[in-house]
């Protein structure tokens, strides 16, 4: 049986960037198996009383977290440009990751979005960013953002972050083992993917 | 010329412990000298609004925290036990570590306050908690919990502060390196001592 870990990503997270950007490639190379879920990070922030990122409520924190990131994605060869709103509203780009199925497609569309939205600078919140980057993927992206848009969709989306609250999240990007253990942040996807492999 | 790197930690805070007990051997193995800066996050929050730990005040981060600190623990052989109340009273462990010599004493002393706090979960608030700690180390406790208390001291702490604020500090543990770049967190404690050996 092939181990497998749920990876939580919300596209409006900084972090959630460079960890989706190698996610794939850590877990193949540990033969384990990811399981791509968006989710959102609004009504969990909402309902401890924040009403934005903590990077804009807490300047030091904010310039802290935006060099930290450049050293990150300097690393990790990624390009980095901050997009303005920030944070994004990243709903429609949920919906649609959501809508698309976790065979590879919702993991080639996610990737491109933060691409667009940290590498570009792009909004996603315009549907034309994200209608163009499915027609990229070779995605008709009319009848798609129809879908993202129905009760089914909504519904799943809203069954995600009742499941993240669940597991205790409070932060993004998160991946959860097969037994339940919760790990936090880009910083945290190498040692979970060794638990992963670990308990098999 | 040997690489320097200011280490500024708080003794309240709990990822400081897995990085106080490790940073002199991740240093030592680049050739790399620390410098250790005893400060207060106290004021910091304060500035910012937070009467105490985001840990206390989010409840389900503080859940993840201290699972998170369990498996680091684990991971670096180090013993853990909650102390109680979370967080700490510092002040006293702050002033007596900034009155002692950075010449070995003031790291031997520090390390000592976090094995006792996080790892038996002393009461390091308790002034025979420190005194015991300092007469393990042979240094004679009573002059020097009076010198602790002294005008200079006091104002050597309250400078360290200003340097944190100055450094764009909000939480604990960090690593300066010369050039002033600044490294959060026990997740960058490698990355901080990589960066100071190469910049040299």
């Amino acid at each position: 049986m092939t181990a497998k870990v749920d990876f939580f990503y919300e596209f409006a997270s900084t972090y959630s960037y460079p960890a989706a950007m190698r996610i794939d490639r850590v877990a193949e190379a540990a033969g384990v198996t990811v399981n791509w879920r968006p989710f959102l990070l609004g009504p969990i922030f909402a309902a401890a009383g924040m009403t934005t990122s903590p990077f804009n409520t807490q300047p030091a924190k904010g310039r802290y977290m935006w060099r930290d990131l450049e050293r990150i994605c300097q690393a990790d060869r990624l390009a980095l440009k901050r997009p303005d709103p920030f944070p994004q509203n990243s709903l429609l780009a949920a919906r649609i990751a959501q809508a698309l199925p976790d065979d590879g497609k919702r993991a080639a569309f996610s990737r491109a979005v933060y691409v667009a939205e940290f590498g570009e600078g792009a909004d996603i919140a315009v549907p034309e960013t994200l209608g163009r980057i499915l027609e990229k993927l070779g995605i008709p992206a009319a009848p798609l953002i129809v879908q993202a848009g129905s009760d089914s969709v909504k519904q799943a989306l809203r069954a995600a972050v009742d499941e993240a609250k669940a597991h205790g999240m409070f932060g993004a990007p998160n991946v959860v083992t097969s037994d339940g253990e919760l790990f936090w942040g880009n910083d945290r996807l190498d040692a979970a993917i060794a638990w992963a492999a670990r308990i098999g």
